[in-house]
């Protein structure tokens, strides 16, 4: 259950405030350059406390290797590594022991497994998330220095009902809300033939991974939830030669994957995300015992995760991808 | 790659004009009544031929239950099953074999794996979805026979840009053109407490889930992609005891799931359709050579495909839920 | 749990009276040309009627494909087929619905999953071999096409105490008693660095294949038991080459594996099988109330099962094989 | 490929000589005391410099739980764990790095990866073996407060040719050579209903981890290799019913196991290991050019790895046995 893909493997582990988190980057083929200064610069990318956009908590994220390499090389063998948590405080989350935070997975947790690591959210907190950036660093590097050159580009194009992120972000934060938005996500370079049939088709793959992100409520690919009031006349994607004889589209609202796999064009997506629900403004909610309480805002929090979230959405689609490609290695005899 | 799941597993195989579709389901415990009738009455719902609104080509769908079934019930030992192609007329599909139809899999399939079954889209045509409703009402007899009222229900709430749905398709079809959609369910009487943190959160199940049908182009669930420009405090689920004393949320953006975990609230998600691509219309593209030629008009083909996919959004539906009970059964001591 | 492989998979179903056994063969690369007549063949070394030393029981397996190959190629689709059971008399059965047979599964079936399809023992019969069989005769065919020559050779080394197997097993027949014995098997062609090292060594899997056949009671490979009571320094595998400058190992008291991957030697595995329990002469045990009931003798049952497990074992391997070669492919960059 | 397990499984890293070892035991259910004291022990078991009969090195194996354990108790996510190298003397190795050691998984790995981490046998040392002393520690833990009373007891039975363990260690010892020999284990308490039938037959789940031990050359089970030669009517185990009026066989050649389901009785196997291949006298051997070389003693070694194998072999059936234990909780409706 803490598996994410087929042949490229994360498993992970760690919750909020515990001793670490970590995980074991299984199925990498032998002979990939660990080039650790890009690892540890994509996980400085999600770490918080680099602008005034995101939470002034300072959280060194440091990751640490434990197997899997010599001499600087991937072994074929499994890649464990930690990140320790240094900058915990469990103190600052008494609060919520017995309380159910409003859209959190306080309550959900309680039902699921009967009580909970309530520290800091436990392993419901987005602080898992490093750990998948660490593997997207890996199956990048593989992806490169299997010769082939793949772009993945994630951006925010929405914050709010705005497009000048900067400003609604600052303003949310300003008022103690917070706002969500649309990280879009666009990806050159994949060859076609890509991507399984049926259920594990390459935009069921990016699907599955985006919404496996805290604070997902959404996602689409190519024309998206947009085709739904076109006609088919309109965004058949027409195929022609371009000037080289290569076989192209001349639209792409197929967002580069078609029947499930990818055809050589970019691939697009969007990715939805809700504002976080830790408010900076007294929320009301029950206990476990179903007083009514009122929560106070406490710590330092994110007014907004997508300045944040875009590592996560490049770490998640480059897996997905690295993934993609071991396994189209066998597609042929 | 065929198959779904992790405990309730559907393994399928079939082309559209092979000799037959089929599958094994893996994972049902023991002692389910298989009512045949029920299972049957949802494949009907699925084949074409049965309203103005759908393609007049008449399939008859007919499964056939080959084992894992003793004196009416559920072995617990797998359950094979077989439906027969018995209306294929290859010689409609010649056109295609060797151009590639815009929007189509034809071009993605060659380049994956040197040449294809272009009968009819062979394994990528929507007829393998036949075995995904046949699966799916296994799980509703199961969920139904371990004592969960748990309601799946599917609409049609958007076709093309428009809400009358029957008009709009109708408008469609006689212009020789096909349109897209949404599809909106709501599914009730999920216990608090499914779904698994982290990968498997229950949301990114039910979207992998839609994702993988033929056509989708995009998933969101509970306040979805509407929930981009809301403000936390706008959009919080305040929790709050019902007349009963049960934990119920005072609204439902969450769509009934928090962390990945169903909270007891209704599950509400959307499934995002393009317009079927194959047209009544001339279409140009080109052929495996590059050579630009025109498509021409041939045969029946629906001119929206959201009456037909109903139930199997829900059939997908149902066998993620199948799979997150009999996991939630063993996530307590 | 019915599915083998990890890349080549098989996933099968099937009662011995049941309408019909089958599978979905998952995985197999394009382009594979299936020659439906050895599969066949390979299936008829399976079946019984075929010579004194089986039962005189005439069951014509007929296998029939229905997916995942056109123009007699796979299609890198999932590959369906069926086995009608065509000669099934269910009437002989019916003395063991209430009776635990003893050294047969009846009890633990019944003690897992509540009651049985008693129809000639249902799933646990080993008429679900010929599955295993038609898969095996798949993965032969990939890895020959990969211009592998690999070759896979079981032999019958041991039937009871004795080493004339024809004359020990018309013997135990006469008596209306059974023998097991010992199937050895040699696999010459499988190069060096196939097989995943820590769980998923390659004896590890070729074990798990062969315990996984009906009564199979033992797995060793190379020296295997022998190898107790031998010193380190007699034992040890000295490496030296060849006269084309190949490594070799002096002896081969490794049976081609070492660390679990294999070394480019002969890989070498024994086999151990019971005594069939159906015996043709009454035996004691208890009915579903725990009254002593003896079990008269009825039908026509082999005396011995390894004539008809030696294709069953190369079968297994096979499979191992297949899977191993394609996960190989992806141990390097 | 470093994970074992269906439902409670563990995924494992670390060779010899790097950082540390640990891994990810995920799929345990919430709620679990986890009496570290206890895990502990059953690590320091296994390690080696305990007695006169195992190398006098001292590596003191901690393992830290790093995630999963919330106020003492699992709370159903993943528990990660490490186990930090403390006493690595690299240098100590650097002979072999050139070198093809005879019976070790040097050549292998380097066939398989195009290079290998040759310090102390890197992935292949029987060093990571402590991870899964861990897991089946926890697995053990599961098991207890799940209210079963499964006792799990492995001993050796014969060392080289002899049973007298101790005398013929000592004796290969003192003649640097070394020996293998039998580990006999016995379960008790396992109801009946464990185990899968077909592929994943609880004694083939069995062997797979037995034979997945480093220096594993065999497994059987019940009767084992010893029932070839015996008639049918000799071991069929013949139910009766007990004082009790519970089902019990007379005599007990199964091993426990009916089909691959459990069926109350002990269950017995036996697991034969080769001699170590580390010997302390010299060896003769090729380099990676073919050069024959002579290797020469070095270093502290066990004559006999049985010893330390012990709690391995327990550990392994623990994890298959919780393993099987959850699967089961779904076999019914």
């Amino acid at each position: 259950m803490n598996t994410f893909g087929t042949l490229f493997r994360l498993t992970c582990f760690g919750e909020s405030h515990g001793a670490a988190l970590g995980g074991v980057i299984d199925g990498c083929p032998a002979g990939v350059v660990v080039d650790e200064a890009f690892v540890q610069a994509q996980l400085d990318r999600r770490r918080p406390g680099q602008s005034a956009l995101t939470t002034s908590r300072n959280e060194a994220d440091k990751v640490q290797f434990l197997s899997g390499i010599f001499e600087g090389k991937t072994t074929g063998t499994p890649i464990g590594f930690v990140i320790y948590n240094t900058n915990q405080h469990s103190g600052d989350y008494s609060q919520i022991s017995e309380v159910y935070r409003p859209s959190h997975a306080d309550y959900t947790y309680n039902q699921k497994y009967g009580f909970r690591d309530y520290r800091g959210g436990g392993r419901s907190s987005a602080r898992e998330t490093a750990c998948r950036v660490v593997a997207g660093a890996l199956a990048q590097l593989l992806l490169k220095q299997a010769g082939l050159n793949i772009q993945i580009q994630a951006t925010i194009t929405q914050a709010g009902g705005s497009t000048d992120v900067e400003q609604a972000i600052l303003a949310a934060k300003q008022q103690g809300d917070t706002i969500g938005g649309i990280i879009s996500c666009t990806i050159t370079g994949v060859p076609a033939g890509w991507g399984e049939p049926v259920f594990d088709k390459l935009h069921a793959k990016l699907g599955a991974a985006m919404l496996s992100i805290n604070a997902v409520k959404g996602f689409d690919y190519g024309a998206g939830f947009d085709i739904v009031d076109k006609r088919g006349s309109e965004v058949n994607d027409v195929f022609e030669t371009d000037a080289d004889g290569n076989v192209v589209t001349r639209t792409n609202y197929s967002g580069g994957i078609q029947g499930g796999i990818s055809n050589g064009m970019p691939i697009t997506f969007r990715v939805a995300f809700k504002p976080v629900p830790t408010l900076m403004q007294p929320q009301e909610t029950i206990d476990k015992e179903g007083n009514v309480v009122t929560l106070q805002p406490k710590g330092r929090h994110d007014a907004c995760v997508l300045p944040r979230a875009v590592p996560i959405v490049e770490a998640m689609a480059a897996m997905v991808l690295a993934d993609a490609y071991l396994l189209q290695r066998n597609s042929r005899l």
